[in-house]
This record gives C-alpha cells, structure tokens and sequence, in this order.
C-alpha cells in the first residue's frame, strides 16, 4: 500500500487519540500536504521540532494498528463488500452470496 | 444494551491499549467473572484498590469509544449483514440486494 495512503488511513482512525499538537501536524502534513519546511514557518517551531513530532505520531498510530488491528479489518470488510458487488452483477446463486456474507460475518467477528 | 455485555465488547475492541495490569483486572471481572472482593484476594491489593482500577479501566475504554466509534461502527456494520441475510432467505431482488452493499459501503466509509 502507498505510505502517503496508509498514514492517511492510519491518522482517520486513530487520529483522535492522539495530543492536540500530535493531530494538528498530522492534518498539515497528511490532509493539506504542507512540508515540514512550510509547518515548520506556520507554527514557528523548528523544523526539527516538527520532524520529531511527525515521527512520534505516525509511530504512535502505527502501534495502535499493530495493537487494534481495525484499519485491517475494514480493509477487509471493505474487499468482501467489492467482491459481493461483483457477485451480484455476475448474477451468482443466493447460495453463493450466503457464502460470501459468512466470510463477511467472520470478519467482523470480535476476536478476543 | 446490557451493561456488561456492552464493557465487554468494549473491551474486546480496545483492551490492547489498557495498561497491563488494568487488562488483567478486566479479564478477571469481565472475561472469568470474578467479583472485586475475588480480584482482591488473587492479586493481593485491597478491594478498594481493584475498585479504583476497574473504574479508571472502564473510563478509559469508555473515553476511547467516544472518539473512535469502532464498536458503534462494527456493530452498525454487523446489522446490515444480518439484515441482508434476511433478504437472501425472502428471496430479494437483485436491486434490493444492490441497495443493502451500498448501505453497507456507507457504514465502513472512513469519517475524517
């Protein structure tokens, strides 16, 4: 997967949980695609400082994943939601498309 | 939704992100049922201890939910694979069918 998409994905997910400041430099970077250089001018913080704080976050983000797992699982629902579309127009069985919802129930499935 | 049933699954979706001792109380009380008075005598800390612990627990899976909405969303999503079940076995219309996949897309759409 492209990084630049997987952060983005990441920081929709998990975005909320992270400080104010952490969220704030994630949007610029990710959502307005500023340069550290141009966060860097806009807060009137180093642009070190900002470089640290952008690998802070993403490692964050990237340890919530690692930990909750969710971005993956939607990824998947959303293939077997593609897939069941797909289905749908190639005119499949109602038993088909029953298989296809049980793989869709095991994904969603609480695995604790 | 029934009380422990709801910090259960509460707990399911974002346990991994509790401190390891605050995990493991909630094990004891949602997962083997134990009461605080057990959880108390097993780790050797007073009942008000565990008391305190459970709470703060609780609160933080809570506070996560408010700002991620994974279990709202994930059970939103498990409605609408029930429901299109249901319309598999009334024998829908390929449309309805159609109609149901896209309701399903909405619910695990990304909300940034």
């Amino acid at each position: 997967m492209d990084k630049i998409y997987e952060q983005t994905l990441l920081f929709d997910f998990y975005g909320e949980l992270l400080t104010e400041k952490q969220r704030e430099i994630c949007r610029m970077l990710l959502q307005e695609d500023l340069s550290l250089g141009e966060i860097s001018d806009e807060l009137g913080i180093s642009r070190q400082g900002v470089s640290d704080a952008v690998h802070r976050a993403l490692k964050a983000l990237d340890n919530m994943e690692q930990k909750l797992h969710m971005c993956e699982r939607f990824l998947e629902i959303s293939g077997h939601i593609d897939q069941m579309q797909q289905m749908l127009q190639a005119e499949a069985s109602k038993h088909e498309l029953e298989g296809q919802l049980l793989k869709m129930k095991d994904s969603i499935k609480i695995r604790s």
